[in-house]
């Protein structure tokens, strides 16, 4: 199948775009969507860019009973020279192929996915917001259709894009968050399904992330589910810490979400000749560093919001506050050469970004 | 909001019924269904019995992506004097509201799903199969309906209930079953969601039962997340073991679901004075007990299955085979008090029916 086979229906109706400067995240969508489906014995067909429109599944459809779905997130941006660019689209692509066979379900032709993706972006590009700090959020989906009360495989899937014109994730911007140290509730852990992008590790994750900001926090910072002892992830988020000039990121150990903003800025740091070390870090290892005036910055990595920077955590009845609750130097540089990068203002020497034809 | 103000709208397109002596699971369903929605603010709102249909959803509704959705499954059984009974529905619907809790999900009124629920079967009650070993598979389930790509609870969600006419739940009835038990997968550990009733607990399972039955057996043993040495559940049931005239089931710590027919189980070996403990149980403990010649019985409990004995299970190449792989005589005994209880046929001295006024 390749992109000939992209059938096309656009709208008769185009909705009316949102003011660029006024955005929030993920509640406005774009004209048109991507769809393919997937049958047993079939593959996956009808790959097509249609109007933005409702889903309609039979109410047993297994994606509601037993959550066979999987995600991915990636950013599209315009350029000041009316490029679209989007973010390593290739590696969002794998990793959903990866979350796919880790759920059960069939894997896609990535190629032919990206084809899609390049279409639908194509037909709605006065979509893409050129206010600075905006974006078109785009979110690859797939979910088990077929109508069954067996837990077993779906034998149909449905695969979308949807697009969205964003603002900056947080509200705040890139001012630091303070973070609640999570000491009863587990994202997720090894053998579980933590390492792959799947519904239910978000659904899991809502309650303790109540509970922390019931009590002020913003997210909360995830240890490991065996000992309760080692740090895996912030929020939704990959999490690093610099500390005495030596950067530190928990090691993919099987239920920590292989980040491509992760992946990016190690290689970043690498570049710049900048120690980054991926290993096993404890709680306790963090403060005894924070006691000793060794931690000097600490932020969150995603494609929502590039960089979060960690002004304050909260252990024990401990505060640990981060280079004063202030975004750090390295944290700052980061998040501009990852952010010029993905909107075009930088160079790409790694290349990173996909020019999409218009 | 009582029983007279759930509206009731009937199909004028009757579908026909399937053979009640050929029924697989879950795989046909009943004229009519429950709904029910939440809005933030408003609350539970529209409940209503109508014809079933399709469930309308937009792409970026949050089940699709963060999979808040919770359910339920229970049974009805018509008796042979025509009466319509329920096995502890409101087992079901309290769980249903702890699920819920989990899941940062509204809690619902249990006496109106009850209602609901009965004022369903009346309508579909010709849908009540009356062949031995068949009944009303009921799933009550509630999921996130609100279009939202943040990861955040939904501010709008839907309460269904379908129903679904069903033969024996494992098509080689209650023959033993072959189970390995795990050792690489994880299906939940304390501080996840493992003691609630949502999807992600099923579609982060199934991995382990693909790599199970492509190995010939047909579920998995699961063991705990921490240490992978405690014995958890099997497949998606809860499991019982009797050691030297001792019954033992593991005790619920937090990863393990509160199964209904686990309690009743309970309760029925306690009204019996056989001994039952529910106390952690390693893998190691019931294998010294398996050589010792005093692993005399095996057996899953859930709804679907009721009774599901273990005649083999394999663990790091050994194999421990399980009353010669014949029913024990105490499963056999629980299994037809169980269903007894169920389809009316028996005495019911623990009030554990609800009989539906037609």
């Amino acid at each position: 199948m390749d992109q000939l086979s992209i059938h096309v229906q656009l709208t008769n109706h185009p909705k009316e775009k949102p003011a660029f400067d006024q955005l929030s995240f993920g509640t406005v969508f774009t004209d048109h969507m991507f769809t393919m489906d997937y049958t047993e014995g079939k593959g996956w067909h009808d790959a097509k860019v249609v109007p933005y429109k409702p889903i309609t599944l039979d109410p047993a459809a297994i994606v509601f009973h037993y959550g066979q779905t999987v995600f991915e997130g990636l950013k599209a941006y315009v350029t000041q020279e009316d490029e679209v660019l989007l973010f390593r689209p290739d590696e969002n692509m794998k990793r959903l192929n990866r979350s796919n066979e880790r759920l059960c379900m069939p894997a896609f032709d990535e190629e032919l996915a990206l084809a899609g993706l390049r279409k639908l972006i194509q037909i709605d590009k006065d979509w893409i917001p050129n206010v600075e700090g905006t974006s078109l959020y785009i979110r690859p989906f797939i979910f088990a259709t077929q109508p069954y009360l067996g837990v077993a495989p779906s034998k149909t899937y449905r695969f979308m894009i949807i697009l969205s014109p964003v603002g900056a994730y947080y509200k705040e911007g890139i001012n630091p968050v303070r973070i609640a140290v999570e000491s009863e509730f587990v994202r997720a852990v090894k053998g579980g399904t933590g390492s792959a992008k799947t519904a239910g590790n978000y659904a899991g994750a809502m309650k303790a992330q109540e509970v922390a900001e019931a009590k002020g926090y913003s997210q909360v910072l995830w240890l490991d589910g065996k000992e309760h002892k080692y740090i895996e992830e912030v929020g939704a988020m990959n999490v690093f810490f610099k500390i005495n000039g030596e950067v530190v990121t928990p090691s993919l150990n099987g239920s920590i979400l292989e980040g491509i903003t992760r992946k990016s800025v190690i290689e970043l740091l690498q570049h710049w000749d900048i120690p980054v070390t991926e290993r096993q870090i404890s709680m306790e290892e963090l403060f005894e560093a924070y006691e000793s005036g060794l931690l000097e910055e600490a932020f969150g990595t995603g494609t929502a919001a590039v960089i979060s920077p960690i002004g304050e955590l909260f252990w024990q009845d401990k505060k640990l506050v981060v280079n004063h609750g202030e975004i750090g130097e390295l944290s700052k540089k980061i998040y501009d050469t990852m952010t010029g990068i993905q909107t075009g203002k930088l160079p790409d020497p790694f290349e990173w970004r996909m020019k999409v034809e218009l």
